[in-house]
């Protein structure tokens, strides 16, 4: 039974910005599920007396170490050596594991391994091997110094892989808990309020617990229980969500989806609907995310980027008289281009971007950050004049925000506001 | 002058997998940048306690300490509080930051702020304030325990907006070594082939060092050169520079460009020329990668994502002849489509992509993976066959990559391939 768990990546890469720690969080995210508490995250690069201080100071605040990284054969790593000296535990060479590393070098690089490869096949005495079909390295997991230390190679993929087959296995059955959660998705309203909203439950929330998370313009509430079994976790977490999503409203676009647009794509299928798009500022954003999603062929005809006037004009049948008296970015061009698409393409529902995403002012002096956004429906059509902080990529971001918050909004019966 | 950093990032999300910390590698590539070495990343989560003890062993190894996430209003957000405390330095509130503030909320959210988000307009004394215009929580810097601390927001397009503002231009004088470096762009050539062909001088090459970062679908040779001054840094890396460019040939699609789509803006933006695209399976990823590129407008006349076949015969006017015979996914749409957006918007080139991005293999059983890249130049028009592996993100990824080379090629003269 473990109680709290470190997590240590080796790696200089790490430490100068080229790529992001994501073995820690799948790590995370793997222990989490089993009701492993991570308490901490380290990053040490190939430098010895670094990572045995930060082994040093780990054994000390927690009782499960995990490390990635440094399992190769270059001089560069020496995860295994390290930690085995700080925790005295000595190596031992495993013939089986060289020819099943010699076997796996032969097979996908079609050459014969250098001797070097040998000092992969060593482990620390008395563990357990996880054998690594994915790579040369294996990982493995022994108790020592008080402590529990688990060793796993660097690569993405190979960490992936022993996380599930072996890692996993072998902690759950210390683990006495699940935790299960919900994922509550909030547009409109800023992380502040709903903090304030929702004090009276949140103060006092611990398990199941209730935690908000600001996003790029939307906030995230997880709320999470721990519990011996996965559905008691679900009962216990019941009340406080329909607390929750009585006390937020229409603020809440979803609960376990994953976006805005996510939350149209589900919607739309379950009815039959399409919709359509017609963007200036956003650029095609509105379009790349709805198509990012699988199915989105079944809501989503299609769209134009329109990123002249021109192509205002000619493709969308934006009247030239608009453009010339309101200029492109103007409600009566968002409504136009929202007209237009919707027809062009047949669709049930269509959505407009125009607007100013910088970085300078339009020609006709709107300040960056103008935008809006429209929504054509056969019932009418609705603005919604933005006037957004941030640089370029935000505002584009934002606005697309805004785009499917319309959509998700009409879906819904509310007010487009 | 500092010579070591420490990234301590704080949010309980992070131990629990729910997201990278993507901050830590962002504020890691930006201090290498200017030549200050990080030693060490560590997460804690929204624990008073455990925060403090990191802080405490922070002070000790490192003398430059930067802290993201913790800094908003809610009562998680405990980083500026703790790290205030442990380093003893009392919080002064800004009157004019809480106006700075209240007027954020108010534009971007609509609503006015609760006095709860009065908290964030409290800062250390004696603080360089970090002004944040995309967001609520300011950021600052200032020195005290004999360290220097940062404190910059949780949420990443604030931290990076905040990183390049405000903390880049505050540390650079404090660095007494430069870092120069070039980012060599190669596509059509697999990292191996890459290693392969540069054995010869990768090997050796120390100060200027010579690496390769296998990217999605490309790769990035970073050559790096550290210096006294940037202009020795440069004239060491000179020749080094010309003997990769005269190796690798025209696989090089830009020195110091960001992206494909950047080396073509550039390019077209020179040149006074204009492009558009027509879309199915990218379904607007490169209207939008070329929209992300301020400037885009100069080169981009925009484009139409046909996601279905009603679409690419109405709108683009592909021949319902080539839809029935061929299918949507088939060289000759492609052609279509390329010509038809191109006459669609009067440009001077065109592109489009067509094909089969998954999960499903299309109704005409062309397998995952199938699409056709098309360009329709005033010398004709030209497709790219492609048989491309992955999951539908890394498919429309690489389409994308594929229409932007199209035009590269083009642009440069050389046969489309």
């Amino acid at each position: 039974m473990f109680h709290r768990a470190e997590i240590i990546a080796v790696g200089s890469e790490l430490l100068l910005g080229n790529i992001a720690n994501t073995n820690a969080k799948d790590i995370s995210e793997a222990l989490a599920a089993i009701g492993i508490d991570v308490h901490f995250h380290t990053v040490v690069g190939d430098n010895a007396q670094r990572l045995s201080d930060a082994v040093d100071i780990a054994r000390r605040r927690v009782d499960l170490l995990i490390f990635t990284g440094g399992l190769g054969p270059t001089y560069d790593d020496l995860t295994k050596q390290t930690v085995c000296r700080v925790l005295g535990v000595p190596l031992i060479f495993h013939p089986e594991l060289r020819e099943e590393i010699r076997r796996y070098v032969q097979r996908v690089f079609r050459h014969d391994a250098d001797d070097s490869i040998d000092s992969q096949a060593e482990l620390p005495e008395g563990c357990a091997v996880f054998h690594n079909p994915v790579g040369t390295a294996p990982g493995c997991a022994f108790a020592a110094g008080g402590v529990t230390a688990i060793l796993l190679p660097g690569v993405p993929s190979e960490c992936r892989y022993l996380l599930t087959h072996s890692v996993v296995p072998y902690l759950r059955p210390h683990s006495r808990s699940v935790i299960v959660s919900h994922n509550i998705r909030v547009f409109g309203m800023g992380e502040p309020e709903v903090q304030r909203r929702l004090a009276f439950v949140m103060d006092t929330a611990v398990n199941p617990s209730l935690a908000p998370y600001a996003k790029t313009g939307e906030v995230l509430l997880r709320l999470t229980a721990k519990a011996e079994t996965a559905p008691a976790g679900e009962a216990m977490m019941q009340p406080l969500l329909k607390t929750v999503l009585a006390t937020l409203g229409d603020a809440v676009y979803g609960v376990d989806v994953e976006s805005l647009e996510d939350a149209v794509r589900r919607t739309m299928a379950e009815r039959h609907l399409t919709f359509s798009a017609a963007e200036s500022c956003t650029g095609g954003l509105v379009a790349k995310r709805i198509t990012d999603l699988p199915g989105a062929s079944a809501v989503f005809k299609g769209g134009v980027v329109s990123y002249t006037n021109e192509v205002k004009a000619q493709v969308l049948g934006v009247p030239q008289a608009l453009l010339d008296d309101y200029g492109a970015v103007s409600p009566e061009v968002a409504r136009a281009m929202a007209q237009g698409i919707r027809q062009l393409t047949a669709s049930d529902l269509a959505v407009s971007v125009t607007g100013v995403a910088g970085p300078d002012s339009d020609d006709r002096g709107n300040p960056v950050g103008t935008v809006f956004v429209g929504l054509d429906t056969p019932d009418g059509t609705f603005i919604r004049p933005l006037l957004l902080g941030g640089d370029r990529e935000l505002i584009r971001t934002l606005s697309a925000h805004h785009a499917f918050d319309l959509l998700r909004r009409h879906l819904a019966g509310l007010a487009p506001l």
